[in-house]
């Protein structure tokens, strides 16, 4: 087992979908990728800000599921990052009706001394310069992963750029890497975007699954069929958390041992989007992720016979 | 091998992607079905009709793929069913600029004597009841197969709906299997619609795949990424004609093996959308069937490894 660094948000979300809203529950990029690694019990440490206001219990909790928060900076006087979105009908797309940055505006991130020859690092959805800065703190690590949205790509293009020339693999949704490379065809925007740098790309297409892009070599996990998706809010993120959490439980940086990784993922964001915010991470067992890795194997296996 | 009975239109299209246009070409869901089941070399037979204006030389290239076409009534003083369409850029929504029904408009399917007894019947998108004539003349199939699409659902539902609940297998898209069943989740739409009679029903997402259902099992086929997708007509009847053909020629209809005939009907389409029309299905080889499966395994092949 390898150290995990993961930095992003903590933060508070309130969530509208058609199954029903939320108050303000436990939220944030960092908080997602954390509780999906800990399934793999890895050593991972959380790096971000909250407020005062942020519950003590969540704190609590995050450290039971084996999360190191000596990087997670408490601004007693200050305001925890608050996101609320409504969801369309299609769950596929969905509107953000507050963004309160609170405490985020200041955030400078700090990698604990004793996380700092971690070999995976995770660098949530952030501005591209404060990935920039924890990537700086790194002594040598394995594998540098990416996630970033369009957001950045409109305000902050440069930047983005720069820290997308220092990792190993980015992750993406389909339209965002369009966006970033110029081309409709998702093979073509794979091969631009490790153009940029990256050995790897990680293509996210919602219910539609994941492509994962190496050198010549690509792989396709898809979504599992639900019958009801209730919350899609951090499924981007457990997936990502998942990924790099197998990835370090495993110190296998090779393409096949990066599909597993993709694999994982995917379970865990299907179960992730079982319940309202990151509910149903919290209780989730080592049983009931064998059991849908093996779904995802029967929804894909076939034999090659030739007639 | 079994005999397999094609029901669908033989056409002229006029085609224009963001790649270029074309004159009038050979198109017409039957045709696409017939090329795409021959490669596994089965005794099919077109049921279909067309006008005096039909060249000889395409009639002279279906016989030469093994089809009968004795039941492919030509109107000599009448004109073939004519389609014209314009796809927008990103190749996943077009419109129809022209459809001149001809000859179609009066067509009553005579399904051939000597095939009366075949095994499986793939009825192509046409009007319901034309699709009800053909399971009318028919001994005792053991496999139908149906297409359809969203113009029979908004002009002859009830129609629809009878021949429905007397075939094995619906292969619908995404957004028509929506519309039918009045279910978003696909997983919710694909049991309804086994309620109206199917034992399995194939969505096709395009560019996203095809899932199979059954009773309790589920399976996915991604599409291949590829670099361009060049035109996308047809590629939907040739994925039903890759997957009647491969059951035609394996006579085994069990789920495990209709998993195999979604994957051999995936490869097909990928073919089928590199060149305008069904240019590229007339001098595919056995070879290039066997790398692009090959391709279809390695792309979605993980082990399960638990940490």
């Amino acid at each position: 087992m390898s150290k995990l660094v993961i930095v992003g948000t903590v933060a508070f979300d309130a969530i509208e979908t058609p199954f029903g809203k939320t108050e303000k529950i436990l939220g944030g990029a960092a908080t997602y990728i954390g509780l999906a690694a800990s399934q793999f019990k890895v050593d991972g440490a959380i790096v971000s800000i909250v407020g005062g206001d942020f519950p003590k219990e969540n704190l609590k909790m995050l450290k039971e599921k084996g999360m190191d928060i000596s990087g997670l900076e408490i601004v007693e006087e200050g305001k925890t990052f608050f996101w609320s979105g409504k969801y369309h009908n299609d769950m596929n797309t969905r509107d953000t009706l507050i963004t309160d940055l609170n405490v985020l505006s200041n955030f400078k991130p700090q990698v604990p001394e004793n996380y700092k020859d971690a070999e995976v690092v995770m660098l949530g959805n952030l501005h591209p310069l404060v990935q920039l800065s924890v990537i700086e703190q790194m002594d040598a690590p394995k594998l540098i992963v990416l996630d970033t949205m369009n957001f950045w790509m409109d305000s902050a293009l440069d930047d983005l750029k720069k820290v997308i020339a220092k990792v190993d693999v980015v992750t993406i949704n389909d339209e965002e890497a369009r966006q970033l490379s110029g081309e409709y065809s998702l093979v073509k925007a794979a091969q631009k975007i490790m153009q940029m740098g990256p050995d790897h790309v990680v293509i996210k297409k919602g219910e539609h699954g994941a492509l994962l892009f190496g050198d010549d070599d690509v792989f396709f996990a898809p979504a599992l069929p639900l019958r009801e998706v209730f919350d899609p809010t951090g499924a981007g993120d457990t997936f990502a958390g998942g990924f790099t959490g197998y990835l370090s439980k495993t110190r296998d940086y090779s393409f096949s041992n990066m599909k597993n990784a993709v694999i994982n993922g995917s379970v865990l964001a299907s179960y992730c989007v079982e319940k309202f915010g990151p509910e149903r991470l919290l209780d989730l067992s080592h049983k009931e992720m064998y059991y849908r890795l093996r779904q995802f194997k029967s929804l894909t296996q076939f034999e090659i016979k030739l007639t």
